[in-house]
């Protein structure tokens, strides 16, 4: 058993990690300043003895815990354009401040994102390629200096970090407004209304389903520093996405093609050797359709309770 | 006249930037913590009542000024690799802190580098492609997100901006333990040491006479928010530019061959058409031996003193 914090544990990849680690029989702390998150996400387990909420945002300091996952960060692009300053504070004083895990000797593990290569696919090593001044900058760069932060503070004050490249991760308790593709999709073909396809919809991205987190706590609990791709290999065009929601939905939508979003990365997918290798991990406990299935279900029992 | 702070205005480009702007007849104020810079650096306008030199550390807030030059950071690699973590939190909480000057309205001058490049050479479109987690990167992450930083105060809050990516620029008043290119150089030629060329000496830089300040000053007073380029493209390999100083110096120094520095840029050179069409600024005032004459005048006067 440890103690274990979780920033941003209230959020969509927070909560079914919080889910995960409380079954494991752990001591878990959220911290989340309910920005994008929702207390109902965790709220099964508020009155555990094992489990505490707490509202506080990481941008101001906070010292607890063995272990820290650092999820807290916008991590929609209309969630981190929303107020791109915030994002900024939240991914370098709010790293900083965790990184402080120095004075209680606690590992931490950082949420990154694919965003850091900005040209895929990729392998661990791949320096990057991203626009520093674009709109999608302050989550990307953001990110970029996170992980720089988590290796200064590797090599100079010994803290144990662990980094996650995430990439694209779908599942229940996404935010109805989170903006991101596939709840849009859903939500879209479930009510009726078209499928916003954003550009020809040729641009490409690999989608995992939220098992995620079992990546996210192997990766914490292994003995690799470096960074570690976590991903489903799976590459399909954004069209053949939509289509794909459609079908599942059994919705009568139209899909409709919108203006191109700025500097939207053209191909994304990642090269999952490492994780495979070191961590003995792979996205193939819930293939993409099964997974679209349940959140497909999740979202219509929200709409139900909505109406 | 206008009220001017410049951050980093005791170290090397700072003074002489203090000196320019002074000689124009503004108020000038110096933040600086000395970690780099030396108070003799501007100690001959001490007294002057248009000067004034505070010792601040710019991770701590600050509020002053119509301009702001933001030029405090470490910036010769074995500066900023002494401490990386502070070299982030200087980057980073220091750029937000003088960003508030949204709350005096000044405008912000932020040097930045060509290390956000990378490859080399670029116009200002180019994204770059960077090492995030090697050992220069608590300095390239840390001004890639500066510059991020700048922009979503300006979209966000309205502060006024302008971002000049520097390239290597020497002259007098560098630090005698700098451990850039030419300082080492020049004093290991006037000494009689043997000249520590890092790797083949076959990678290039291009280098500008510390004139680079009229660059600052035109680019801070012009309509121009976008990065703009401020170097010399006359490009030189690390071992001719040994040789060149061997012989302005007529030195009996050898060249010592040392191992290679990690991920040492091979190749660096501006385009500076930017600059030329929209300040009307070249680098042309003071050719390259003139300038390393002047240099070596200075480091020479510096040995006499010290002996
Ligand atoms: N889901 C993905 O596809 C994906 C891909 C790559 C990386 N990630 C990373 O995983 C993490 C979680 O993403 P998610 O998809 O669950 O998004 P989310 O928006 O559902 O969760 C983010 C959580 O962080 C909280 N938060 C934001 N700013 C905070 C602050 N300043 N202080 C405290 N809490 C704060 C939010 O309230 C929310 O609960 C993020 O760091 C994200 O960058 C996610
Ligand atoms: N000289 C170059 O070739 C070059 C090239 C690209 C960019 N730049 C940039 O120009 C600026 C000046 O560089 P320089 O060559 O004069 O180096 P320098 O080391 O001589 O000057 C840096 C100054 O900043 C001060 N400083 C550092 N951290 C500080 C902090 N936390 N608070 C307050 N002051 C602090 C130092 O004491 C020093 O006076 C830097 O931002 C550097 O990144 C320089
Ligand atoms: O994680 C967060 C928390 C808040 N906000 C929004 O940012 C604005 C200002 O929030 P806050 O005062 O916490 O941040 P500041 O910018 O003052 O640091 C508000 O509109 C919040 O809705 C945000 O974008 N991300
Ligand atoms: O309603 C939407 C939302 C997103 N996208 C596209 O889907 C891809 C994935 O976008 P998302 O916002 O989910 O995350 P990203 O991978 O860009 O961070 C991008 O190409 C978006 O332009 C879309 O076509 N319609
Ligand atoms: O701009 C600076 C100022 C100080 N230091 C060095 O950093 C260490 C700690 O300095 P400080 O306490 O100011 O920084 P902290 O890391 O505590 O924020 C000392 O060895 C200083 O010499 C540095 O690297 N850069
Ligand atoms: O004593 C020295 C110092 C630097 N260099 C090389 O000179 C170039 C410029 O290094 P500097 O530290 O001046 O700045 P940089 O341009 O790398 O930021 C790099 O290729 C260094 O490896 C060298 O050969 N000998």
């Amino acid at each position: 058993i440890a103690y274990i914090a979780i920033t941003g544990g209230a959020g969509f990849v927070g909560s079914h990690l919080t889910d995960k680690l409380m079954m494991d029989g752990h001591e878990v702390t959220v911290v989340d300043n309910f920005f994008t998150g929702r207390k109902r996400n965790v709220e099964h387990w508020i009155g555990h003895e094992n489990f505490e909420l707490i509202n506080h945002d990481v941008v101001e300091p906070l010292y607890i815990e063995d272990q820290i996952y650092h999820l807290a960060s916008p991590a929609s692009p209309p969630n981190y354009m929303y107020n791109p300053i915030k994002t900024l504070k939240t991914n370098t004083i709010g790293t900083l401040n965790m990184l402080l895990a120095k004075r209680v000797g606690a590992r931490l593990l950082l949420a990154s994102t694919s965003e850091v290569y900005g040209v895929h696919p990729q392998n661990e090593d791949y320096w990057g390629h991203v626009n520093p001044i674009g709109p999608r900058a302050c989550y990307d760069e953001g990110k970029r200096v996170a992980e720089t932060m988590c290796y200064a503070y590797m090599k100079q004050e010994g803290v144990e970090v662990r980094v996650a490249r995430i990439f694209n991760t779908f599942g229940s308790r996404m935010h109805m407004n989170d903006g991101r593709v596939v709840s849009n999709f859903i939500l879209q073909a479930l009510q009726g209304e078209p499928l916003t396809v954003y550009g020809t919809g040729s641009q490409t991205r690999a989608f995992q389903y939220v098992d995620l987190v079992n990546g996210l706590v192997l990766l914490m609990n292994s003995n690799i520093s470096s960074p570690v791709n976590l991903g489903n290999p799976e590459e399909h065009t954004i069209l053949e996405f939509a289509r794909l929601i459609k079908s599942l939905v059994v919705s009568r939508s139209q899909i409709q093609f919108l203006p191109e979003a700025q500097d939207d990365p053209q191909r994304r997918r990642p090269d999952i050797r490492k994780a495979k290798m070191m961590l003995g991990w792979e996205p193939v406990q819930v293939p993409l359709e099964e997974g679209l299935n349940k959140t497909i279900q999740y979202f219509s029992r929200e709409l139900e309770h909505q109406a």
